[in-house]
C-alpha cells in the first residue's frame, strides 16, 4: 500500500517508467469544481523535461488523459482518474543496474525489497517520473483550494549548491519569479544558480538545491494535533518524492540557533484584522492554520545518476566494480521538482481542509 | 482523529494536562515478547521534568500504569493501553490565556479550531505533557524491535542555540553520551549547551536545539515507496510532537550544497558483507531500508514559554497588549525531548517492519 | 490494529476481561457538545449482566470513568478516553480453556494467533464484557448525533429462537419497547421470548436471537460510495460484536425472493415533502442515505457457553474429550447485546456524517 | 474517499459507465507471483453481459489492459494497475433520471450527494458496470491467494427468488456447478431458477437472489479482533456492490433460531489433523480463521431497472408522476454478481493474510 496516500482526499500512484502507462486516481475531492485542464497541463510543462534550465534533453510529453471524475468541465466527487501514456524509452540503458546497482539509487534496495520482481527499466516505479502524477493530483488540488478558499500556492528555489537566496519568511504575498524563467526571483542569483548547474553538468556531476513553497490565503484553525494536521501530511508526502531528504516549516532548523524571545511570532490587531507580527512558525502553532501564510521548505540531493566514474558492486560476482552511469540525466532536478513540492503542499493543504466538517469538527 | 497515528502498529493518545490523566493505546503489537517495564520507566524519566539541564523544577512522576496488553510479562498481541495519572496541577496559572493568548502557543490556533470548547489547563491536550504517552509507546516499540531485529537505537544532541556538535553520520556505532549525563558525548561541548540553557534560563528567555537519532541492526529491505517508509511515518510522527519545525534524514539540508558525487553513497563488499561506503542517505535509498544505520535530526524551536514580556491581544476587547508568563518553564525542552523522539523513531521503524509479511511483501 | 475502527471518528478499544480495566479512546469527536453522563450510565446499565432476561447473575457495575475529551460538560474535541475497572474476576474458571478449548469460543484460534500469549482469562480481550467500552463510544456517539441532527436512535429483538416478531420496515417513527422491559414492543411475544430464553437455561443450553435497530431523522445525501458508507461501516464494526453472524438493511434477505417491482422503493411528495413509499431499502439508495429511517437487522448466534456436556480436544495429549463448562453464562445474550448495536449504528451514522465537509464535500 | 478499500492491499476504483474508461489501482500485493492474464479473463467474462441467463443483450467486452504492476509474468510488488475502455453506449436513455428519480436507483440519494454534479449517464459511478473493475482486483486476488496457500474460491446460486438450494454448509469440499452452466450444481434446481429468472422477464420485472461463497485451505490463525478480521473486511467490501442488502457467515440467520448445544461446532481429533464436526461458524472464532473452509452468504435484491410502470416524482415540478424504463436491463442480476462477490472474498481473505508478519504478528 506503499503509493497510496491520504485521509480525507487519497491518490493511488501507478506506473513504471517503462511500462504502458502512469497515473493516478484521486478520490475524495468535493464535486462541482470547475477545472481548467489548460491551466492542469501547463502546471504539467514545468516538470516536463527539456523545459528547465539543468534538465535532461529527453523529451516526455507528459500529456494526461483524464479518464474519469469530470463531467461537464466539473468535479464530480467521484474518483478523478488520469493516464499518461510511455513514450519515448531507451530500456536498454538500464538493463544492468540490477547486477551493479548505481550508486544513490533503488536499485539494491528494491532487489532487497523485491527480490529483483520489480520493473527494473527506467527505475521502474522508483523512476522520478513518477512524480508526474503526484503533480497532476497537486495541480487539481491547486484549482479545488483557491475555488473554495481563495488559497494561491507559490514556489522559488532558494538554494542551488553553493548559491543560496532569501527565504520569503518575511513576506505576505512573495515576490514571484516571472512564468517560464528560471524560478528565482532575483535575476542576479537566478543566473548564479544557473551557472552552478551548468559547472555540474561540464563535469559530468550534478547538484542539490532546496525549494520553498508557500500557501497565502488559507484558513486559521484547520488540522487535528497530534497528527492530522498540515505539517504531517505535507512532510509524510514530500518524502515520498525521490532524493527529498528533509522538510521545514516557517524558519525551518534555524529555529534551534534562537532565542524564545526572537523567534515567538506575536499576534497584533491591525485593526480589526488579527495577524502575527512575524512568521517563524511557518503558519502554525500547535499543528493549526493560525491564518498567516503556510511557508515549507524541501532539500534535494543532487541527482544520483552521473557520468562520472563511482564505486559499487557486482551482486552476481560478489567483487566491487566501478560504473558510469551513460544516458541523458538532469544534472539538478531542482527546478523540475519545484511544481511537484507546491502540488504536495496543495494536496496536504485540501486534505486537511476536508476534515472541516458540516457537522462541527 | 488527530490523536491517532500509524499503519499497522496504531497509537491513540488521549488526555490533558489538567484531566484526569494521559495515555496512550497501542494496538497491533506482535504477541509473545517480553516486556521489561523498568526499562520502560528508566526511558520515561529521561524526559521527566527536573531530571534533566534546562527543565522546569515541577514533578510529575509520571509512573506510567498498564491496563493491557500484557500478560506474564509479555505482550499478548491484543491492545496494551498505559495511563499516567496527572498531579500537581495549578491550573490557575492558565486560565488568562484563552482571552489573551500566548506567542508561540497553540492559545489561539485551538481557539480557532475547537470554538473555546478545548480544555486550556496546563495548555490541555498541547501540552508537552502529552509526549509522555508517545514516549511510553516508543519505549515499548524499542523493546519489541531489538526483540525481533537485535536494532538498538540512539540518540544525543547536535545544536543548542548557537553551540553545535558533529552528526553521527560518519559513524557506524556512534560514540553515546554517559547515561544520566547531558547528552552530548562530547564533554566540552556538552558544558557549553548547558551554559548556553543556562544563559537563556539567566535571561528569562529559552533556546532552542537539534537531536539526532539512530538506530543500528535494521534490516535492509523494509519500507514500500512512496509512503510506507520510515521517513515519511518517522516525519509525520515527528510534526506531531510540540515545536518541531524540521526533520532530515542521513546528511539533511547539507545535501543541497553538494555535488552528486560528492554525495552519492557507494557500495562496496567487505568480504561477504555488502555496505556503504559513506551513509548520507540515512539508511535509505528509494525509501527502503538498505542496512545502514537509520539517521535522522529533528529541529526544536525554543521553548515559547517566556517570562519575558511579550506583545499579544486581548481577544475580547480587540486591543493589542502585553503578556509575561509566569510559572514554571523549560529554558530549554531539548535534553527532554530526545528521548521522545528515539521512541517516534522506534515507532516508524516497528510500524514499517511489521508491513514484511510472511506471505511475501 | 484490530481493535481500531472508524474513518473520521477513531475508536480504539483495550481490555482483557481479567485484566486491570477495559476502556476506549474516541478520537475525532465535534467540540461543543454537551454529554449527559448519567445518560451515558443508563445506556451501559442496558447491558450490565443480571439486569436483563436471561443474563448472568455476575455482578459487573460497570461504571465508566471519563479521563479526558470532556471538559465543563463539553467534548473538547480532543479524544475522550474511558476507563472501566474490572472487579468481580474468577479467574480460575478458565485456566484448562487453553489446553482444552470451549467449542463455539476463540480458545483454539487465538492460540493459533497469539501462539499462547494471550490472555486466557475470562476469555481476555474476545470477552463479551469488552462489548461494554463499545457501548459507551456508541452512547457518546448518540448524543452528538442527536445534538447536530436531531437523529434518534431505536432498537428492538425480533427473534429469538423460534419466536419472532414484526420488523419495523414499515414504520416511520417505531412503537417502542417500555424502558426497563424485555425490549419487544408486543407484550406477548416478550413473554414468550422470555420463555424461550428461560427453557433454554433450564435445559443448562443457550439461544440466539435477531435485533432490529433503526435511526429517525438521519439526513439524506450521507454517505459515500463504494465503500465509505453507513452500510459498510455498520457492518465492518457488526461483525466485530462477538457471535455477530449476520447483518442485513431494511428487508434484508427477505429481497432476495422478492420481484423488483414488489422491492423498489417509489418516491413521492407527500406535500412538499419527499418520501418512499415503502423502506425495503432501510434507509439507503447505492450507499447514500435518503432521508427515511435507517433499518438494519443483526443475528446473534447462541452464546457457546453452556453447561452441557460438549466434545472437544485436549490440544496437548491430541485426545478428543468431553467438556461441561462451569460457571455463570448468559442463557440468552441478545437482550443485553441490544444496546451495543444501537450504539454501532451511531457510531457507523456519525463517522459518515462527519465526512460532510463545510468546504464541499 | 469512497471507491477505495483495504487494510494492506489497498484497492481504488475508478470511472464512469459512459465515461472514457473505468479502472483499478491495486496497491500491495506480494512481488513475484506469477499472474495468469487469460485466466483473469476468463473471469471477468463469467460477469460480462449476454453471457449469463437474465442478464442484459447488451455488448461489454469488458477486456481488461494492464498497464503497471506485472513485469515478465508476475507481481512487480508495485502498484498493479488496469483499464477497461467504454464502449457501447446509449447515454441518452439516462437523462431524464435526474428530474425523474428511477425507484430502487441512486439517481435521487447522488443528486442530494452531489448536488447534480456526479455523471448521470448509465449511472456514472454507481453503474453495475464499477462492479467490473472489483472482479478484476478479486481475480487477481484469487491467484496471488492460491500461489501463497494453495486456498481455492467457489461460489454458487443459493436462491433466486422462491427457488432455494441447500447451503455448501455441511461440505468440505464443495460439489461446484460445471463450468459455463448456471452456477448451481442440482441441475433441476438450476432449471427451476432460470425459470423464475425467465418468469421475471417475461413480465418486464426481476428478481433477487442469494449467492454464497466458499473458501477452502485457508490457513487458521488469520484475522485480528476485533475488526481486522475476514467477516468484517469482507462484509464491508461485500456492501459496497450494488444491490447487496445482506452479508452472513456460516449458517447465518438461522443461527438465531438455534440452541448453542445444536449451534457450537465441536472439535475433534481425526488422526493427527484437528477440525470442526461442524462448520456453523464458517470458518471462524473469535474473528479468527479456524482451518474449516471460509462460508458466506450474500443477498441481492432484484434488479430495481423494470420496464413496468411506477410511481416516482418529479424533483423540478415537484409532482408525482409515473415512470417506465427503457432500455436493456437484466432481469436478474445474481448470476453475473457471483464472480464479483467471489472476488470479494478473495480480496478480504488476501488483505487479512498480508498482515501475517514475518516478524511475529
Amino acid at each position: 500500500m506503499g503509493s497510496t496516500w491520504g485521509k480525507r482526499l487519497k491518490i493511488s500512484i501507478y506506473g513504471e517508467s517503462h511500462g504502458a502507462a502512469i497515473g493516478v486516481v484521486i478520490d475524495g475531492l468535493p464535486s462541482g469544481v470547475a477545472i481548467d485542464e489548460a491551466q492542469v497541463v501547463k502546471e504539467m510543462q514545468r516538470r516536463a523535461p527539456g523545459t528547465q534550465a539543468g534538465s535532461t534533453p529527453r523529451k516526455e510529453p507528459d500529456l494526461p488523459t483524464i479518464l474519469s471524475g469530470i463531467y461537464q468541465g466539473k468535479t464530480t466527487g467521484t474518483p478523478l482518474a488520469v493516464e499518461i501514456l510511455n513514450t519515448n524509452q531507451h530500456s536498454s540503458d538500464y538493463e544492468g543496474f540490477v547486477t551493479t546497482p548505481r550508486p544513490g539509487h533503488a536499485d539494491y534496495t528494491s532487489r532487497l525489497r523485491y527480490k529483483m520482481n520489480n520493473d527494473p527499466r527506467g527505475s521502474g516505479h522508483f523512476s522520478g517520473r513518477l512524480t508526474a502524477p503526484i503533480l497532476f493530483a497537486g495541480a487539481i488540488a491547486k484549482q479545488v483550494l483557491k475555488a473554495k478558499t481563495g488559497t494561491e500556492i507559490y514556489g522559488h528555489i532558494i538554494r542551488i549548491g553553493k548559491i543560496a537566496a532569501e527565504s520569503w519568511e518575511e513576506a505576505e504575498t512573495p515576490v514571484v519569479p516571472a512564468e517560464g524563467a528560471f524560478p528565482q526571483e532575483n535575476e542576479s542569483l537566478a543566473a548564479r544558480m544557473k551557472e552552478e548547474i551548468d559547472a555540474a553538468r561540464a563535469e559530468t556531476d550534478s547538484v542539490g538545491g532546496i525549494v520553498e513553497v508557500m500557501a497565502t490565503g488559507f484558513p486559521g484553525g484547520i488540522g487535528s494535533p497530534m497528527w492530522d494536521t498540515v505539517e504531517s501530511s505535507f512532510a509524510q508526502l514530500a518524502f515520498g518524492v525521490p532524493a527529498v531528504k528533509g522538510v521545514s516549516f516557517g524558519s525551518g532548523f534555524a529555529v534551534a540557533e534562537r532565542r524564545g524571545s526572537v523567534n515567538n511570532d506575536h499576534l497584533s490587531f491591525d485593526g480589526d484584522k488579527l495577524r502575527m507580527t512575524t512568521n517563524h512558525g511557518g503558519g502554525f502553532e500547535g499543528g493549526i492554520s493560525n491564518g498567516m501564510p503556510i511557508l515549507a521548505q524541501v532539500a534535494f540531493k543532487p541527482t544520483p545518476s552521473i557520468a562520472k566514474e563511482q564505486d559499487t558492486v557486482n551482486l552476481e560476482t560478489k567483487e566491487n566494480v566501478k560504473i558510469e552511469i551513460p544516458g541523458r540525466h538532469d544534472a539538478c532536478i531542482v527546478p523540475r521538482a519545484l511544481p511537484v513540492v507546491e502540488g504536495c503542499l496543495a494536496l496536504a493543504l485540501l486534505d486537511c481542509l476536508m476534515g472541516k466538517g458540516e457537522y462541527g469538527v
